[in-house]
């Protein structure tokens, strides 16, 4: 058979740390590359083809200098980058898969692949202690009962990002009825998880995000008090509405310090995300000069990683999609159509042109 | 009777929020009042005479203008300040106290007092949530069986600075064996105790301190790894002898930052002050940058309080006595002799003077 178009993106050169990507140098999209799509399978291999990507801040820290030490297993030079997405299988020689399975798990930016996907896989040696294997993340099997909810939920709601808010505010929350929450980022992915979560909890919720749009979101699915921090002061803000029991930080610098200067006595602080700081060098961010204010308040200040938490999914799985279908978890995505979209829905988690939780549209049927 | 001299320090006027109390202005030294030794005591009074007072840190945040909210309440101004101190009871009205009793707690800078002291008094109200009102440390009776240490150990390791060491640890530490802790101010009242603790529960211990002849004394009490952190760098000291798992935070600003940059995955921070920044106007401080770290490392960073805590008391007044009896924790008081140094004492808690845990001796009988 004639070879088939597999477009794809690659992680093209290393960023200069502290500095943000650029589209045709660091990421590139490829148009050209081909596939056969009848090539012979080795046995344990499957062919997929990609439907939805969900594009999350923390493949950012990923691209990166191999040399440089992280949290997560860098991804490979030349390869097409590697994240969540949702992906159908078309042949399958692997015990267990068959052709029409959805699979979700790590997968290329690439239209077709044959999977397991070995390209991009990191030996995982000489890495710092708690570095995670990202690689490992592989595909599995997902279930839709009844079509329930759309399949873009797992790439939000239902995917890293719900588990994420899910997690953390589980786990470090601590929450009482009648605590008040801050979320930033709270038209994001895990914001939009965290605020719904928190306030069929019974919390008052506080959230910010960067644009008049996402303000609207936020108060949509409930946010009891929602500003723009581009045209408010954080300060006043929270100062007309807290003080704060819980922050839930996905951005770190001035809106932890703020928060920080904000907090209600025995406060929490729940950070697995430091969006405004990935992409400035250290010594342009903003320090932090209120850290003194953590012994006469009391506070606790959790930093947290969700790949320590994967045991957690099957609860999450458990309780998360009856909300979801049940319409008491409202989702939003932002869908960019086409892979050759991709760069700019990776790009638009850092610049705030984002509206909630970007999606990549890979097959137009899988949109709705 | 003729009346007896009753020098005194008297918090004179509130300094300007983030500046050092000057000498004289803020804090002053009476020598001409008097007091009435034979004068009748009401029902409920007892007369005491002073032997040692304790300076401590927390003390700075009490003298403020008391508009200013703060974790515990303010001292008054024109009176004399108030601090942990050894006194012995000269006469009594009474019940259950008797001449001779020995008693700790909080008692008036001065070297007679009739008692209960409510000169200071600050009345309860109006305060934030979590104000701790530091007039209720009432003086209590003290043992000291048998003589087994000294009775300036009140002062130090059985004082506020040993239990604050102790409490911390125990609550906020999860110290095992084989593990690695840094201790700022290590050759302090609470330092002191904390390296000693470490020591015993099987940790490598890092101390920092600002002169050699305190590095020496960490040295002393075991510390493994001791340095002057105004002749070596911090980055360096803590890159060589870290990873840290457990950072006993007493200072803030730029050593916080560095344990930061220096911890171990999981670590924990443990936060009962911030004396790089009790004096220091916040737009003065050092800003943090590296709390981004927080979430890749999994840090738990945990403020207290140590007034929380004094239900543990019982519980360290059974275990360190025979620590200190047997010598497997030692002291080391710096002893400012009378009254008329009790500012020089107190004002070393800050300028990096004070060797180990400053002592003001008021009756030098209880020197050694």
């Amino acid at each position: 058979m004639a070879p088939t178009p597999n477009p794809r993106i690659v992680f093209a050169k290393a960023p200069v740390a502290g500095n943000f990507l650029v589209e045709g140098e660091n990421i590139v999209f490829e148009q050209t590359p081909t596939i056969d799509l009848d090539q012979k399978l080795e046995s344990g291999q499957f062919l997929t083809k990609t439907l939805l990507l969900s594009p999350e801040p923390y493949m950012r820290e990923r691209m990166r200098d191999p040399s440089l030490p992280s949290y997560g297993t860098p991804m490979k030079l030349g390869q097409p980058i590697v994240g969540t997405g949702l992906v159908i299988v078309l042949r399958s020689e692997k015990e267990g898969i068959k052709a029409g399975d959805y699979m979700l798990g790590f997968t290329p930016w690439e239209a077709y692949t044959v999977q397991p996907y070995v390209g991009p896989r990191v030996e995982f040696k000489g890495f710092a202690p708690g570095t995670f294997d990202m690689d490992t993340l592989a595909l599995q099997p997902v279930p839709n009962p009844g079509g329930a909810f759309p399949w873009r939920s797992f790439c939000s709601a239902l995917g890293l990002p719900g588990f994420t808010g899910f997690v953390g505010l589980e786990n470090f929350g601590d929450a009482k009825p009648g605590e008040t929450i801050f979320v930033s980022s709270g038209a994001s992915g895990v914001g939009s998880m965290v605020i719904q979560l928190a306030k069929i909890k019974g919390l008052k919720v506080i959230a910010s995000a960067g644009s008049d749009e996402k303000v609207e979101y936020m108060r949509s699915i409930g946010a009891d008090a929602a500003f723009n921090y581009k045209k408010s002061s954080l300060q006043d803000e929270l100062k007309a509405h807290g003080p704060v029991d819980i922050y839930f930080d996905n951005v770190g610098g001035e809106h932890l310090e703020a928060a920080i200067d904000n907090m209600n006595l025995n406060g929490r602080v729940i950070a697995c995300g430091a969006i405004a700081e990935y992409n400035i060098p250290r010594e342009k961010r903003h320090g932090i000069k209120n850290m003194g204010r953590m012994f006469p308040l009391r506070l606790n200040l959790r930093g947290f990683l969700i790949t320590d938490h994967l045991g957690m999914q099957p609860r999450f799985l458990a309780e998360i999609p009856p909300l979801l279908a049940q319409g008491k978890i409202k989702v939003k995505e932002h869908l960019f159509h086409g892979l050759e979209n991709g760069i700019e829905a990776f790009q638009s988690l850092f610049d705030g042109n984002a509206m909630a939780k970007p999606v990549i549209v890979v097959d137009e049927q899988y949109a709705s």
